[in-house]
């Protein structure tokens, strides 16, 4: 399935995979492909995996990384980040693994050296559909992810570090939420992403005192509940959000 | 001079390459090699480098990076971050570096996909010195660094600003000052990396209110000024820098 005329002759065993993630004010999720089973398969089902795929030649790894979220999702126009390269000389070791890289690769027993991206979108926006080796693409929620293919699951929980570690710094909502918002759906996106519950007071105090966000005149319409003043991010903050 | 009997058949054109900061109260430097210079080259004096070399088969990355610092500059016992991975096509395209690559590579026009590691240390600390295929290996200071062989201008400018951007979240202190320092000291640390001058009186308040640091009982002694306070770091907020 892999097209052996354009993958890179010099650096054949170089990939890149790409995390990302949708919120939808409720769940954060993360888009994956179901591969197509390998005709040796046990069962009728492909692993799921995060969309990747080995690099062609002279091609510059973040062209890589656009051009194969484009090839297995048809996701494109979106900003993705490189975060880390991942050689562990047994990452593709797994039997289920080894028989899907049997029915596509060329050496299928060569190790692989791959590098992560990863992307933060507003969920709404994006609407991938399947293609090449992709059988099936679909956003899941973080909390559901099974048994992922390769080291999937490995780069999925360091790309979610990532994104926890830089929280505050270059807050992640900038990107997950819309324009305006409700402390509400902040704040559970910050339980989400930190995976743990906040206690709202001290969460509204804390956030409105970081300079992150700023409150505007427009409250909720047609709730049945008190309407929650809306507020957007600062972007002074994100701009020079440094202390000093 | 390179060992094709060991280096990866699978992944010939990988590599590792070390950006190691170090500061010694009052600049910072990097620990540069210098690549013994090719024979046809045209002067006797070989290109400045990070030190960095092809990876071996079935050698993890990071092993990889401590491997390849030990073997050019005999320095071990140090924590290295992986921070990027370098892969632009034309990375290595400049007319010395291939006349290096010429004199050192099997395949001297592949192009080499880098994973760059950094990593503080205190400069006292470590000596290098230089073996492999450095014929040097010194701490520049990071205001002298002239042209590098191939991208390593450019790793070295990743590096410095990821050192900036996680300045205040894992600050670099940490790992680059001495366990007690006066504040003078880390306002210079805070100057180089920032790249920018603070005023003594801001950074003060605003360094004390943010509580990275501690104030402690001792005192500078034998100085011919008024002894300024030595301080240390708060090992609490090394472990939970958040703000919620």
């Amino acid at each position: 399935m892999a097209d052996f005329q354009t993958i890179s002759k010099l650096n054949p065993h170089v990939s890149v995979d790409c995390v990302i993630f949708g919120f939808d004010n409720n769940d954060l999720k993360v888009l994956l492909i179901e591969q197509f089973p390998s005709t040796n398969s046990v069962s009728d089902r492909g692993s799921m995996a995060l969309p990747g795929n080995l690099i062609k030649e002279d091609e510059d790894l973040d062209d890589a990384a656009k051009r194969v979220l484009k090839e297995l999702t048809n996701l494109s126009d979106l900003y993705l980040e490189q975060f880390a390269t991942f050689g562990n000389p047994n990452r593709l070791s797994k039997p289920e693994d080894r028989r899907w890289l049997e029915a596509t690769r060329e050496i299928p027993e060569a190790r692989v050296i791959t590098v992560a991206y990863y992307s933060l979108v507003r969920l709404e926006r994006y609407s991938p559909t399947p293609s090449g080796f992709a059988k099936n693409a679909t956003w899941v929620n973080i909390n559901e992810v099974g048994n992922l293919a390769f080291d999937h699951n490995i780069i999925l929980e360091k790309a979610l570090s990532i994104l926890k570690k830089d929280l505050h710094k270059i807050p992640a909502g900038f990107e997950l939420m819309p324009e305006k918002f409700t402390l509400s759906h902040l704040q559970r996106l910050y339980e989400i992403i930190l995976n743990t519950e906040l206690d709202k007071r001290n969460f509204r105090r804390k956030i409105i005192k970081s300079g992150i966000i700023k409150p505007l005149k427009e409250k909720q319409e047609g709730v049945n509940h008190k309407p929650a003043r809306f507020f957007r991010f600062n972007k002074k903050y994100q701009e020079a959000p440094d202390f000093i």
